[in-house]
């Protein structure tokens, strides 16, 4: 009976036969031993042919193998301290499963950006994007165990809205009879009535944005975290983000060091991610950016430079907190020592990464709430059931969004969004 | 100092003096010594304030407190068997953070089931709801872990498509100069390219299906996990999904026992969800239906009534395999046993909760599926990256997807999925 097994499980197969099926990704020969060098998307394996101890249709086959068909290999396990993963495999069988034309899209050069992104169903089976994912899916991993282990409920919100929390930039959609539905930019206000109901929670999905913006740090459709906790107020709202933030950079840094080393991550900087994160306020986030030569003036929001400049001073990642009430969303609640401004945070990546988190206390006063609305020329009737929030029982309570995609370039180290999602949606990209 | 803490941490607190914040659920006084219980999402406390023990204004605050008023009371923690959750606090302090008018809607009577919906955000709070999100939580989690513990890496494929795998009930937006979006029915196209890229995949987000359903087993958007994994055959694929069931029964019998019996769940029908599932050829289950005196004929579909019909003589899960070609979607591989069948399966639920799982080998040749595609008149160009995972190294590879939903209800017993989802969207339901 044939035992298959993956790369990644060869360890324990160490002395006996196995069959392993993936892609070729290199090949060579110097005309008696024959090299095939392969992925199953678990690792990559070294395989080594002898063309005098295979059966001739083997060493015929070796021939016609091209890049990334895909192949089965049955032979010895063999522990090899030079061989990627630390086992070659010498081989007594090959089989043909796929075969795959000499025209692969993706080949061992450089190609530009658009090229990748058309053929991103091929490039996400390259190294650099392998190991990318790993690291995501820690990034996730952790995320979930975070809350889990906190006593945090996940809770779904929904996509398709009727009421929704900023307005600029929406998709929409015909629903049924009921007009028109919009594509949630944020779970948030759900997440509130949810805090509530179970106290502290979490939501984790997909959120759109129909912005006409090219940068490398957006996207038109991305992930964000966003936990709600009642009863937190704007500081324990930051310690959880910063407990949070150093959990899941140690999580990586304990489990993923192979990946960060494939994408050439300086590691140092984010070992020295420790709490607390330094806090500064609006006020003087300004004045230091002024002397620094910015010309950012109080209540203006703060920019991509600025945030920059800001963070270049600290090893870890700052806080940014309190700003003017005109830069915020309307649901920020008051600063009571400064009623200009809100008990808000942005929380900055180091090493120029910017914003991953912006967070606040929400505002729980109805008399407030209704005239920060009614400033911003929002229609009070779609947030009736949020309104209620505040109405019957109103608590304090506060919480943030967690970009996952700047979150996963920051720990990764890339420079562009685009490539830390699978299928990036992008202002002139709605393919593959 | 203050010391906080939530009512599922006060264990730790016996004999000491804590301030817990929560809403009023009952109140109850004999004119001397009062009760009254709250919750804080993480549990039900019932304090007890003695009137010749509390300051004259506390006492006073009691008469005018409401259900749902948002309370903070500070008091000894004491150890008692009687009450919820073993731990009752004696009222030294009592505090109003938020009334709450008599008004509020949802009150200790029966309430019509559009009522409730219009009213999620409260009903959320109430002791069935709560029950179910910490099962739900508690499924969640235990997917991830599952699929995390077996080298699986979860990959976020994209909501806003071009391309789709199902085309009748889609939502579309316009998407820039692109043309229209469509809001993913399935994640598993993306799937199976990143399969091929990581060996062994899942995803786990919300699907859209715009279809003018009622039936209490439908949501125009619900969340889906759909695993995908390259080398699997049907066979595989189908002990995949039982070892997830069995996994995810397991785990809520294990740590949900409390919210389980809030739900009235008969806990002796999950403790039979054992590996293995019965296999049933499709073929075979028509002919048992027909002697049931089922009127389903081959080639049909098998519809809510039969799936009941079938699984009554069965404690546990049932796959249902090998259903005819034209029943099923365009990318199931032929089953090369009975060409006029493909290789997949539907994992129908005990007590006739339905299907809960539908799954499938994919089909791996290029010419077959173009010719089933040219069958179904799909837009073969959408399709050219799908496709062309068969023209470059094509792999066998089956997977499944999970409904969320359905699968929430079956463990909490539930007859409305409607109630396992936060903010459920129906066909005439858009809000909250």
């Amino acid at each position: 009976m044939t035992t298959y097994a993956r790369i990644d499980e060869l360890s324990a197969h160490a002395g006996t036969t196995v069959t392993v099926r993936g892609w070729v990704t290199h090949l060579r020969s110097s005309g008696k031993v024959a090299f095939i060098v392969m992925r199953d998307g678990t690792g990559i394996l070294q395989t080594v042919l002898v063309k005098n101890a295979v059966p001739p249709e083997a060493w015929a086959l070796f021939g016609e193998l091209t890049q990334e068909a895909c192949i089965a290999v049955t032979g010895e396990v063999r522990a090899d301290a030079r061989a990627p993963g630390g086992y070659e495999l010498g081989i007594a069988g090959l089989e043909l499963i796929g075969a795959s034309p000499l025209d692969y899209p993706i080949q061992p050069k450089e190609h530009g950006i658009d090229f990748l992104l058309d053929n991103r169903h091929f490039w996400l089976r390259t190294p650099r994007q392998v190991a990318i994912f790993r690291i995501r899916n820690e990034i996730e991993q952790a995320i979930h165990d975070f809350f889990y282990d906190r006593g945090f409920l996940r809770v779904d919100t929904p996509i398709l809205t009727a009421a929704i929390g900023e307005r600029s930039g929406l998709f929409s959609t015909e629903y049924f009879e009921e007009g028109n539905a919009f594509l949630a930019q944020t779970g948030q206000l759900y997440g509130e009535a949810a805090a509530a109901a179970f106290g502290k929670i979490y939501t984790f999905g997909p959120t759109f944005r129909a912005e006409k913006s090219k940068t490398r740090r957006h996207l038109t459709e991305f992930w964000m975290i966003e936990p709600e906790v009642a009863f937190n107020e704007s500081e324990d709202n930051m310690k959880l983000q910063e407990d949070m933030l150093t959990f899941i950079v140690g999580r990586v840094l304990e489990r993923r060091q192979a990946e960060l080393k494939e994408c050439e991550r300086d590691v140092s900087k984010l070992e020295s991610v420790k709490t607390p994160f330094p806090r500064i306020d609006y006020s003087d986030a300004v004045a230091t950016l002024q002397k620094k030569g910015s010309k950012v003036q109080w209540g203006d929001d703060l920019g991509a430079e600025d945030e920059a400049l800001l963070v270049e001073d600290y090893d870890r990642p700052v806080f940014v907190m309190n700003y003017p009430k005109e830069a915020k969303a309307f649901y920020m609640k008051e600063n009571p020592a400064d009623p200009r401004t809100v008990l808000c945070d942005d929380c900055l990546a180091p090493e120029g990464y910017g914003e991953i988190i912006g967070g606040s206390q929400r505002e729980d006063d109805l008399e407030k709430i209704l005239h920060r609305l009614r400033e911003e020329k929002l229609p009070e009737e779609a947030y009736d059931w949020y309104l209620a929030l505040r109405k019957y029982g109103t608590f304090p309570h506060s919480g943030y969004g967690l970009g996952l995609e700047r979150t996963v370039a920051w720990i990764c180290g890339s420079q562009h969004i685009r490539e830390c999602i699978a299928f990036p949606r992008m202002m002139h990209r709605l393919r593959p």
